[in-house]
């Protein structure tokens, strides 16, 4: 029992429950949020990248206008205030703003509107909540968190070096291992598409298809392309491709040669470069060319890759440049590339470790009467602890005290002090072994 | 001259300015705002409190019964999303979810779902952004952060005690000296007002009108109260009452008898316990009891406190007990009392003093040519330089390296390395003295 006064009801009880798709974070898993980002954002400040911030908020026309592909129809929508409500005439005229669906869309903004102010290039973070009206299913949240850096201003593959290397460092410092970087080049599966002999014009079709080849196989993409009525010829030949596996084509070594001129000759070289440097950098991850990668978004120009941890089919981070962007807002082409971690992801899988990072500091409790004539005493004691780094909790003793000291081992103080109305003061022994959680 | 590749316009620009009333964040401002907001994490953490997050929409049934007095008219609603929306038949019917206005009501609906999982009592930190759909105007914005502590679960004035140190001692690490706690309780203005004579039912706009004091005087109070129809009779007295001025009726001493019975026996030693514990505390900071102190929140049922700096007119903290708010969402009243530091304004004084906190580690810049055949080296040494906790700035070569080189030392880089094209390597000595902003 709380050293609480609670009085009567007097009102029927609104739902408490927060909005569907939403979610409240106990504290616990706020300290690892803020540990997590905390860690990264020391990785990435080491790397010369520096923190900017853009409102939850943008304008439709901004967010519709963005290639942002499915994400657009997942936009929450704010209604029009006063005069401009009340004379939109048709649905679409209701909403002037709406919450953001990623932190690209919202970043190319910033830098068109803020560029004369910035460094260049620009080397940013972004750390944040995005919103998606997608129906919830497990473990996916209508609100989350994304957290990415992206270099405005380089078009050398120096920029995706660097953003490699610097994701990488993060995922190690925060304890994930056994990571792997699959890296492609949005230039070389168009090149794919071509050789094949797939419409120019429909090859992003061709793309998502070839997306799904982890999920549902050869078989499955097969389906899809032909439910799509591209040329049974061209399926052909991607389908005999696919099935040499990992053999002579899809080798970087031999891959140039196979699709000629279908590909800028640049590009191998800039990949080869990618994978060499990252390679040479570190030995605690791989980096491996997959010529099948995709990524969805169709606003990647070049590069694109993401990596995988352990076994996981699915990626803990994700990006690739997308030099084309900026330009539309900025009036010239500014070129960008980025790599975003899934943070909520990362949180999943370190909560399943319960990796939370140790508190710093000592955790006292001190518990006391609310009447006591020491308060002053109190306070100052606490106050020179505090000084000293310790967490220091001061509690009102409840009604039932062997409780209240159980909770708060239970969460994870170390020392706890009874002081007496007498003014007397003695150190508890913790009975149980600390062990961290919320009190039940 | 940054070293990217520029291409040609092609469509025709959007605005890139942010929604009305809304801003981009710099990065060197960014840096400042984290850094005050770790130290205030920091200091709250060793008082024991531990942050909460909810999301940042609620429901409009929520927003709308919450007696957020003025700010409910200042929500932004989100538009109804498929079948719901086009099924609603009325303008109001139109949102069903609205973005946050401030932090209290959410935390209120937070501990109702959730106080089986929390610590009791619960000691929230609650950091994040809120939105008010407010006339624009200068320094105040539409999306701004909110900094709250509170204690849900105490009813003694312990806990007023405890926020206010806490918030005091937050303060005085950001640097903010000069501190003046102005502390009353709505009970002792009730007392007053029921003194003077006015009508029981009013006492609300009584207390907005009194609330004006420092900005109108004394004239503007009474004119405010004539023109709401008040009895002139009360008015008199209330006006009596100020004219004293600091005189025996406003003295802590001799209040008590003016107000005899209008107000509850046990208000005042509990006010006088907070006001001599906090006195007894520390020294670098007043506390003065002030009976005009009215806040603008009709939720508060006790104590309420602000906090001063300087000779500013206007609080950079404020908050008070709300014993009744929790009641309404839970079916049981859980008493609770919450300090919020004013964010924008804490942050506006410190931006003044241009008192960014400073970056920890070196910072080092190597600049060098996109072709080196070095790159391998150029990251290992770099990764080195930050294992050692230094920011390490990697940059290729632009055009105008004297320009490059200008910029990076008024960006705060206090050496610049420059790695030539046959792999030699030099230190640059800086020319001008370094000075933080961001490069022109």
């Amino acid at each position: 029992m709380s050293p609480s006064r609670e009085g009567r009801s007097r009102e029927p009880k609104l739902d408490t429950a927060p909005p569907r798709g939403m979610r409240d974070v106990l504290p616990d898993e706020v300290q690892l949020r803020d540990g997590a980002i905390a860690t990264i954002l020391d990785v990435y400040r080491r790397y010369g990248f520096q923190r900017i911030e853009t409102p939850a908020v943008e304008s439709i026309r901004l967010l519709t206008r963005s290639e942002g592909g499915e994400n657009e129809k997942l936009i929450f929508k704010i209604l029009k205030r006063g005069e401009k409500l009340a004379t939109a005439r048709e649905p679409e005229d209701l909403a002037d703003l709406g919450l953001r669906f990623d932190l690209t869309v919202p970043l190319a903004r910033y830098y068109a509107n803020n560029h004369a102010r910035l460094p260049q290039p620009l080397k940013a973070i972004q750390i944040g909540p995005v919103w998606r009206a997608e129906r919830p299913q497990h473990g996916r949240f209508r609100q989350f968190t994304q957290c990415d850096i992206d270099i405005l201003g380089v078009g050398s593959e120096v920029a995706e070096i660097e953003l490699i290397l610097a994701t990488i460092d993060a995922l190690l410092a925060l304890g994930l291992h056994d990571l792997t970087v699959r890296i492609n080049d949005r230039r070389i599966l168009a090149g794919l598409a071509r050789h094949c002999g797939f419409a120019e014009a429909r090859f992003d079709s061709v793309f998502v298809a070839l997306d799904k080849l982890d999920k549902i196989g050869k078989p499955g993409v097969l389906e899809e392309l032909q439910g799509q009525g591209h040329s049974e010829t061209a399926i052909g030949v991607l389908l005999a491709l696919l099935d040499e596996g990992t053999g002579a084509a899809w080798r970087l070594d031999e891959l140039p040669e196979l699709l000629g001129d279908r590909v800028e000759a640049s590009v191998w070289p800039a990949l080869r470069r990618v994978l060499d440097t990252v390679r040479g950098a570190g030995t605690r991850y791989h980096i491996v060319f997959d010529p099948t990668l995709v990524r969805g978004m169709s606003y990647y120009t070049g590069p694109i890759f993401e990596i995988r941890h352990g076994t996981g089919a699915s990626s803990i981070a994700g990006g690739g440049r997308y030099d084309r962007m900026i330009g539309k807002l900025l009036g010239r082409d500014v070129p960008a590339t980025g790599f975003s971690i899934g943070f909520e992801r990362v949180i999943g899988i370190l909560r399943e470790r319960d990796a939370a990072p140790a508190p710093t500091g000592e955790r006292v409790a001190i518990v006391f009467d609310e009447d006591t004539s020491h308060l002053g005493k109190v306070f100052a004691w606490a106050g020179q602890q505090r000084d000293q780094g310790h967490i220091v909790l001061l509690e009102l003793r409840g009604k039932k005290l062997g409780r209240q000291l159980q909770e708060l081992e239970a969460r994870g103080f170390e020392r706890i002090g009874l002081l007496a109305d007498d003014g007397s003061f003695e150190w508890r022994e913790p009975r149980t072994t600390p062990s961290r959680g919320a009190a039940s």
